[in-house]
């Protein structure tokens, strides 16, 4: 089985690292891809980075089907582009934030979400509306640290997120911790050893749902309003996506 | 003042259309510049479409406020990177579908959606809730016909949409109908009074809105999750976007 | 154009005031009609008086409706009347709590509202509920003055609204600030100087939205839940309401 | 123990089948108190007839209140003045709606309610929304004839209203009927024998809730947004209500 | 009449004080059978002790129904077994959590629950969200005391669930207060001098429920989902349950 | 890696096809122990025979306990004892319909659910809204033939339930379905052929989460509202769960 790794930023260092943790809970017969699109913003803070990283989500897309990958991962938390990549793909997509946020569902009453910038909290909030968790996630919280700071994580990281997650759990009764960012995919071990918690990282959490899901032989429902696009003219620089 | 239309699809005769909508319901001295990306699909239906559109709505956004202009609209009935665009703009941002659905709920009780196909119905319907209108709309309803197909349109199209009107108005109780495309902007009035209830066109309603902030010296709040873009590299094509 | 401008309580100080801050924002061709009724309470503090206002309210409607006025506003933040003022004119009526949360959510991901006394707090709970703005409202913030304290403002007045919008928008992310009170129509601007968030009036929002309207030559829908009243005797002091 | 079953339309015939109703169920110490204002609309049939109405149960729960009466029932199905009244009485008040939709979730999982006109449907609706019953009621279901013509009753209105019924256990899956107005008081044991469902009667389930909460010793709390009403003037007509 | 009040923990002390609960607010005719199961847990905290106990919640059931009690009532703040009761019972049954849930909807705009340990405080919000009361509640707060620690009430007692009353009061606007546990049924009086506000006992209120169900000739409805379990074998312990 | 699947009736022939539907989807290493109780009832059709079967689910969780295995599953549709199970177990627990739910959400943007019994529609519409997923189905449809029927499948077993999934396509827009019963556990390829849609079954959906979540390593929270059960005495039958 071959899975794709999609980071949808430009961060080499990102894509290694989300590959590796991918790769640790791949099982022995599993294949990680990890890739990054060439275009496009070096992190994704915010709806205008999103809008433009998923113009590149969707043409990694392409080269994974190319290839005949049998799933792929959009691993950033906002979940760029998943409807248009179901759409495009005939292999399953899996985001970090659904699986993060079904996988802490299936092991606590109520989890909360620890990100990066509170800037983004909205997107989280977004999603999770829009999937059904909004009544299961006690909280959105922020550390403020951008995205590539997480690049340099020292002690200081693993406790500003654990006084973030202390504070979910013990004033909002979270039972568990779900990593608001593809870049804390390295970090679930220690906060949850922090936090007596366990932690969700969404990238490990994807890999298995789509291990799952190709094992079960499902793949996106391809009657309605995820079947292929509509075979159509695109002008100009678009133009080699003519249908 | 001067506001820009954005038609997010690159078919230059519903820009046409959209733009004397648009400039109809203007008042004096209000300019309407009507504009479409270079680079795109011809026409938008489905979250793929969309996904690539939207690259080219930031861009006409980012020609607009070059220009200076005193509002944004996106002409395309699914919003296509509307919070990437009040994040990119400082002028405010109007939506086609979140204006239509503010107007006809200041007329009605419930109103319902007359749209194209039955595969953009979900897009619409993740705006309902998004936007917090689930519950003043009776349902999404579909002639399944092509966008583009709205060019052509004739008696039968609007008896096609006068049929999904009245069983909204007879069945569910709809009060007002919303068009669910930028491309029915000129068929509001004969559907109007074929069924005999207020119809709202999302080009006009987000024109009306568009001044209404203007003049309140309102724009996009700067102060959290809509603040301008953070600046970071952007890397290949997308080069230029790097702040 | 004609608005009519209906401060629901019978201080003639707030109509006065009410009705230079809807002419401040009417466009040149509009001409603002404010006025009270004559009987009933001198503050809108509760459902109590929200009761009683609502039949001077409908009677001040009767009147606008005799001049052929273009438009009705109800100028207390709890729309008093709002529905049955509907049923009731047949031109467009906007309250201006719905304005203000319609506006808000063109400018913003979250809104608060700042407000005066706790005990009124539920009424406007249930307007968002009803208008469906629950989930983009972060909270509904008191600073506990009676209404007409609000006449004697000064910069306590200010700052004591500042605080309660300053915590809106660090502790909870509200990115726009609603003014909760028709007589606080006159405090926006040093508002929002004081907090750097934009800050919106419902009476100026109510106007645009009403000029918006009668451009768009949309009115309530007169089908359904909305048609105009179904005659019928009406006994003793209301003998004059059959029809 | 007295209750005041007020009628808040002014058709003496409707007063007495709702008196009648209320004494058919109040245990042996309990003296029903059934009136109506002597002013106002002879039904109520939509928002602004509930406008006018409202003055005159104020009216009433003001003597009520004179007579010292243990609780106060408002018997229109629109629950009109509800939160006005609970602030102005120092004795419970029950209306009828909210008492047939906490019975009938006593009794079922899901209800449907089967009320006179169409037009009235979105009042039901709206209150279903702020109770909390929307998810347990499975619809509202409408019959099309005026209120008063329910005086009239034969055989051909008890089928009318089966009909309805019988399609909301059917194809809703609803275990329980709420009959939708005060002036179906007299229907109910029909109307259960017809359908096989239990139905419930607003009025007789407002009189059970009334004597429950005076034995209990429980009234309206009188912390926070129900608390007596400010003391303020009022002008004109309600100068007697200045306090 | 003769209502069973069923405590489902085993503790015959709290048996008793439910029962004197229950009796104290019963009307002259009303005879009050408490009872226990004779196997289960000496209290419920938590899932597994609430489905151990549900077991014999049902052959209490049982045991009234011989009997042809006219009502039962489940006297655990978790409501256990409450959907199968009234599937097995043809008397109507009530649960303590939804009669005070009614009850203190009928008497304020929003309230708080007080309950014992915060571990059950996510059973108490999977019912108010099954109910509808999600949006009435503004908390459920708890003492962190064990169920038995009840029965050695003192001073503190009351003041530590004071002290979570009033912040439920003063923070968050709560009218009236729950009392989460059917242990606390002799506390009600106390509390509700301790903080000024009502106080609802749910054993209290579901007598006076179960007495109003009883007058009004209502009972279960046993069409659809509560109708009596379909016939059919049980193996081993359960043999005696095969109809 | 052994999983526990436990069928909560106590049909042995379900327990063999439930067994045999996990094995079938089980990766190479691991080992499927499929189990019954040995008391309780032959099929679970509504909340009475759900109550008692739960007993039954927490005795067989206790076995696997005791035999250290991976995971838990149970294996009927309305989940019952879940959370209790989750208490009670230090291995992860999973239900059938929850899976179901997980895996539908993954590939398609609204599921329907065909089940067995209209009479138990309520049950999953309950647990539908617990787990956030009500706006995801557009219905839970039912064939009316019971449970143990399933047993005796022939091609009209499948066509019946081929005509509600059809209609839920047609009709609603569902984009794939949900098996609403463990013995439909050996359906799901027939009927995805008969209409072309993806069919999830809820047994094989519960494994691949269920080996998941042992590889990543999680279990269910310990801290909190899922934490082992309180220690107490247990009396009667029940002492032996004393702790």
């Amino acid at each position: 089985m071959r899975i794709q790794v999609i980071n949808p930023n430009t961060s080499e260092a990102m894509t290694h690292k989300i590959g590796l943790a991918a790769q640790a809970v791949a099982r022995p017969g599993t294949q990680i891809i990890a890739c990054s699109p060439a275009d496009g913003p070096v992190s994704i803070e915010g709806h205008f980075d999103e809008a433009i990283a998923t113009l590149g989500v969707l043409e990694e897309v392409r080269k994974g089907r190319e290839q005949q990958v049998d799933a792929h991962i959009i691993a950033c938390f906002g979940d760029p582009g998943l409807l248009a990549a179901r759409e495009y793909a005939s292999a399953p997509v899996i985001g970090i934030a659904e699986a993060a946020f079904h996988m802490a569902s299936l092991i606590s009453t109520r989890f909360a979400v620890v990100t990066t910038l509170t800037r983004t909290r909205i997107i989280a909030e977004h999603l999770l509306q829009r999937y059904g968790f909004s009544e299961l996630c006690t909280s959105v919280r922020c550390i403020d640290l951008p995205v590539l700071a997480l690049e340099e994580s020292g002690p200081e990281l693993i406790e500003c997120m654990a006084e973030q997650a202390r504070r979910a759990r013990d004033e909002e009764g979270a039972g568990a911790i779900v990593l608001g960012c593809g870049g804390m995919a390295d970090l679930g071990r220690q906060l949850s050893e922090a936090i007596g918690l366990p932690v969700i990282d969404g990238v490990a959490a994807a890999v298995k749902l789509a291990e799952s899901l190709v094992d079960l032989g499902l793949t996106t429902s391809k009657h309605g309003d995820l079947a292929d696009p509509i075979g159509k003219p695109f002008k100009g620089r678009f133009a080699y996506m003519s249908r």
